[in-house]
């Protein structure tokens, strides 16, 4: 078996079978097989496919190629949640809490943001204080007392990944279905949840643009799960516009404590009480779903969830006095108003050029070395179908200069689209798969 | 502009415009572009194609990477000839002195042999003290003095073409058509000469398997010469059985002295005075292809054409006595007979099984740091359509060590397929582009 003739086979759209791509990830990793080679593969791989079983071949190969987490000494069924990216996505930070004030483990780890997706490991940074740098073993340590820990990666996990994915990056070769599914699988097999819910976005603000492409991705994933033997739900949910109000990662939280109050905008309140149902169904404590979305609705209710959050953060050396007073938080220097030009209602409010326009204010990452501003964003008064009068104001810019606040403004004047007709509101779950 | 750009455009079927392709080669040497960048932009065109425009335009780009020889100062057209690649194919070796014998001048580079073929460089240095390697003054004074040179590659021609081919070889992405014209024709257009006569081969013991590929790439040279005001005639000839009787670095010098002194072959004569008769046309010293075909042979009966090879091998040094006496020649230590085990016709003669028989006795080269050993190689006695008697022998297995001889027998054995049913001579031109 040599590289020349793998890489020759995916080039004439034939197969590769089991064998060929333990070699290839195993050798990629020890760096016997070129980048060179690799990034010939993949191109290959992006143009001709891969059937369900190499996919789930490179996703196993890739899951082992480092440490796989042992979560078994929790003690109970730990169900994974993962988004595959978006603006002002800030589920998991409102929902995990919830599950944990329900008694269901959670033992999370995020990532960081890239490109105009934001990352919730960069949220929760910018709560003073807050740890996301945490060992493996008081990670674990953590969800024993507490039930609940949301860190970052800091396992050695699916370096095959890594290094396909930095690959992948520089060649073009992102939008691949099947090097996506199995990006994402390897690193969820990785870290050691029996279960796992995605949040596979779709619009203009994702990855996947349309519904198709994401349910075929999906059916990808879910298959992957079940020949890994790691029962698999996908959520579509959509990413046309933002979701919530907030863009920005000091903005994020502040949103998030007042989700965790009750006062959660219509789409996160949808999104977080259906995938919410199914990790509450895939962790055996409940089978019935709408029956789960009322226990969700219930501790949000009665302070159970907003409590969990509390003790999440003071467990992870966050100062929960800005928790519990927001208004604490720094704020950016400019805080400028988007004034609507006409009167009419929201058609379109453009995830991606929201997203672009945040990391322009410095909230997010172009480069992997690039630091952050946690107190700039955009805070979205008016979202899709909403009415508009002239005059009124459609958003605010958090900026921390006059300059970069000014661009903004007229940024997001252009991401919004306004019509006289009025416009339904959007559905916020795009199927279950 | 930047790589991933021109490299998703290609991903998805778009043409790259002139800047794009500059912009590539000039970095790509520069190594401001990555070789696994280049590895997914040649395998995407590998794929997806590219258009004539795209192809004359890397052509150019590529041969202007580096020197651009200047032949004017022989003052006379100089027509370059180039084969595509084959077994046992001397035709350079005994075509260029009898060119030269009619008073046209030849200034030619030839490469060295890689894989199952041979190379024109290899074996004229066969001959003991022939000197391939020399400077370009040199080579042009040479050409000056007695109207002909035959060298191998000293200048910096096309090194865009060097690091892209070896890129190629090591992703198994050789076999591209508009890669290999481009590769082909920018070295011919570096190399100086006015015009081009090609020899494309086809066959199994050639990179163009079909008629139908070896017209497709003959029409994209021919294009590329004309746009870049090189006018180009490509002779497809049939490489599937070797050319002549002779594989192997001396035995093929041996061969070509034989028909130097008008003992050729069938298919030898055949494609010498085709191609040969094409030089004559384009260098301006005749219009009439069969009146040429009969300046040629007058030069072989005359013994001009022999006359101008020994001069040629003293001019680089060479021991003409070799030339003069081919039975000083080494020779191999084994010299084993092929015998056929049954009645009838020869249908068959793998070329490229010959090839790699050839290789396996050590004529040839598999890497590019390999050793050659001049004295091994095969004289095939029966050739396609020939008769044959059971016992007969079929060819001579020319050896240095007995272990490889005997299963060198068996190799060329299989090489051979014979049928009860008579068998026409083959076409030994199989078109004119």
């Amino acid at each position: 078996m040599n590289i020349q003739q793998i890489i020759a086979k995916k080039r004439d759209k034939e197969s590769l079978n089991k064998e060929e791509i333990k070699y290839f990830v195993e050798e990629y990793v020890k760096g016997n097989i070129t980048d060179y080679q690799a990034a010939a593969l993949v191109m290959a791989i992006y143009l001709n496919g891969m059937t369900d079983e190499e996919t789930t071949e490179l996703t196993l190969q890739m899951a082992h190629s480092g440490e796989i987490l042992d979560l078994s000494s929790i003690g109970k069924t730990v169900v994974d949640k993962h988004s595959t990216g978006g603006v002002g996505d800030k589920i998991t930070i409102v929902l995990m809490p919830i599950i944990a004030s329900l008694g269901i483990p959670v033992a999370k780890m995020s990532g960081r943001g890239l490109g105009f997706t934001g990352g919730t490991a960069d949220k929760l940074e910018s709560i003073p204080g807050y740890n996301t740098v945490i060992e493996m073993d008081k990670f674990i340590q953590n969800v024993k007392k507490i039930g609940i820990s949301l860190i970052t990666q800091t396992a050695n996990l699916a370096p095959a990944d890594k290094k396909l994915y930095a690959l992948r990056d520089s060649i073009a070769c992102v939008e691949s279905k099947p090097l996506i599914a199995s990006s994402i699988m390897s690193k969820k097999i990785a870290a050691g949840a029996e279960k796992i819910v995605l949040d596979v976005t779709v619009g203009n603000g994702a990855f996947m643009k349309t519904k198709e492409d994401a349910m075929e991705i999906s059916e990808m994933m879910k298959n992957i799960g079940n020949l890994a033997n790691r029962e698999t739900i996908c959520v579509l949910t959509n990413m046309d516009e933002p979701v919530g109000k907030a863009v920005g990662n000091t903005l994020e939280i502040i949103e998030t404590i007042e989700c965790l109050k009750g006062n959660m905008p219509q789409d996160i309140k949808t999104i977080v009480l259906e995938i919410g149902s199914y990790i509450i169904k895939l962790s055996g404590n409940g089978e019935n779903i709408e029956e789960n979305k009322r226990k969700i609705l219930e501790n949000i209710e009665n302070g159970k969830a907003y409590e969990k959050f509390i003790e999440l953060v003071g467990n992870q050396n966050g100062d929960i006095e800005y928790i519990k007073n927001p208004d604490k938080f720094p704020k950016a220097k400019y805080i400028l108003p988007v004034i609507s030009e006409k009167a009419g209602y929201v058609e379109k409010l453009d995830a991606e050029k929201v997203g672009v326009t945040s990391v322009d204010l410095g909230a997010g990452r172009i480069k992997k070395e690039d630091s952050i501003d946690y107190t700039v964003g955009i805070w979205l008064e008016k979202k899709i179908s909403d009415k508009v009068e002239k005059g009124e104001i459609l958003a605010y810019i958090h900026a921390n200069g006059e300059e970069k606040g000014k661009q903004a403004v007229e940024d997001i004047k252009q991401a919004y689209q306004i019509t006289a007709n009025a416009i339904k509101e959007p559905e916020y779950i795009l199927g279950i798969v």
